[in-house]
């Protein structure tokens, strides 16, 4: 397949996916720092998830960088990927809304989690394309942590919702963090 | 014609209609599991109507790799195939909400069966301009069935409306089969 | 400037414009026929703005085709050329609901009109860069008959409302068919 | 990094923010030229909110031509602006609405200069990243100028809350200019 229409096709869903979300930021209904401030979950669930998904394409960004052909079970995925993504703006809409609720915040972890099974299978693909003898694929350790800080944080949420947004923040910036590290350690 | 922008500019529309019917998950009333799942045909409408589109993506992909030059009427044809595509969104929105109407059922099935023939009087053309010694075509068997099948669809919706969306996500799924069947025999 | 990636963001505005329009299409208050009929003006103006979008994008596509270097002032006008695009779906959903409104009606043409000579100076402008001896510009007879035709719907208008919307679906129907004889005789 | 995909990826988002905007301009209740007149503010609000996106985008393509390799700095520094900017669909639609609103003319600026202010920072970032024995970065006497310009107006709309509006206005012809000198004098 065409790599680089793949990668404009589905960099055009992760953009709009990103940016409809600002439609949930509404002008306060009257006029006072007061009435904007009281929207504060709404803006913060939105600086989180978009922030997340802009570092998440940097990883899509290197897998795409490292593979050869793109297969069609790497498309597939990446269509799995892709139908997660689109979930976002409806959990951060919902979450901003109602920042104490137990099932927006499950649900809104729940996408984030199915999210990231959904790279970590693409990813695990990509290895094994590129690879034709390779027979075993091992889910990095890093990786495997992720899902269990997300899988951690849904757990919280359960007791305490507004974890939901601080788990994925922190996820957020773990992932930050990593991109300014893998700067200076290639191999990272 | 330049075929990187007309496939460019085709797959910003393509994206737009993919994720726009987003905007139609609404985070339910209350915020209980029950309320959540009471959404469920929307969000099957949802999940098959993005599936097509990912999928039919694919094939517009593998029509335009064997095309050597974008004619008019492949440009035009182009249009009418993605006029079609931008229906989705709406017919996906009133099917989810009215899972149980014939009118919504059937509206569903022929913007899916008009969108498919747009799709095959374009790959007709594609095939007629890079022969331009062709001067017969004959529609492949397969996407002769394609047409019975969302036809005899349309036939049984009359009857029993729900069937719509099942026979739109069986067609997704027949697409995927036949993309992973393409995949081990290029000759498909 | 980079031509490509000019091209590549006025695309993505051109297609986001094109199918915004998609979100005016919202689904009958009743689930019958007559109700999906009753609300023909409203589909009627998205095929025709839909279809014009569609067929100027090629001219635009043309255009840049044949153009060296993208000066400051093509940017500049292609700015100007994009504004008016983006009031399209704000003029196509107030002439869908109002077909009969005579303010509507001239609105939705004016925005035409403007959006066309936006073009025609960009035109210029691209003849202009592309020959720094030419000092005249002669807009081509075919431009001059456009807005003179687009005059006259905006004055039939302020009597029959309705024209307005036969108006520009006949001025796609022209550019289609210039675009076919465009393929016949490249000097067109 | 791959320059071509991050752009893209990039413009997809400009032009989403740019273009979503439109949203917000409503057919008026009655239709008359009355009614059309009375939503200038809204126009206006969109009319230079666009200009402004569409004329710091060309700032964008400028920076982004003299870059080398995007580094991960210059990568979450473009992700900071992209933040901004898709703020601006809000600040437009609530100034639009409450043009006389001080708390809405300050939000609108502050979103502006922060927007601004990130943009220095990035090409902050791509100057030292493209000369590696480069250790300070004096800001360009203009960009000091343009944070003092806006910080002006942010004063001033203290008072006079439509000057917002005015300023940005003023703003987007001052980057306008700027780049038909730039064209003039490549040294700019």
């Amino acid at each position: 397949m065409n790599k680089g229409r793949i990668e404009a096709f589905t960099d055009a869903i992760v953009a709009i996916a990103a940016t409809i979300m600002v439609l949930e930021l509404k002008p306060p209904k009257v006029n006072t720092v007061a009435a904007l401030l009281d929207e504060w979950p709404v803006f913060l669930a939105y600086l989180i998830s978009f922030s997340l998904i802009y570092i998440v394409w940097y990883e899509h960004h290197n897998l795409f960088q490292r593979s050869g052909v793109i297969s069609s079970s790497t498309y597939f995925l990446n269509g799995v990927w892709l139908f997660f993504l689109t979930l976002i703006p409806f959990v951060t809409a919902w979450i901003g809304e109602s920042p104490n609720s137990v099932v927006a915040a499950v649900t809104y972890l729940l996408v984030m989690l199915l999210w990231t099974l959904a790279f970590q299978l693409m990813e695990r693909q990509v290895t094994l394309d590129s690879d034709p003898h390779k027979r075993h694929y091992r889910l990095p350790r890093a990786r495997f942590n992720f899902d269990l800080f997300l899988l951690g944080g849904l757990v919280i949420a359960f007791f305490v919702p507004f974890f939901a947004i601080v788990a994925v923040g922190l996820f957020s910036l773990i992932l930050i963090v990593r991109m300014f590290q893998h700067r200076e350690d290639s191999n990272g």
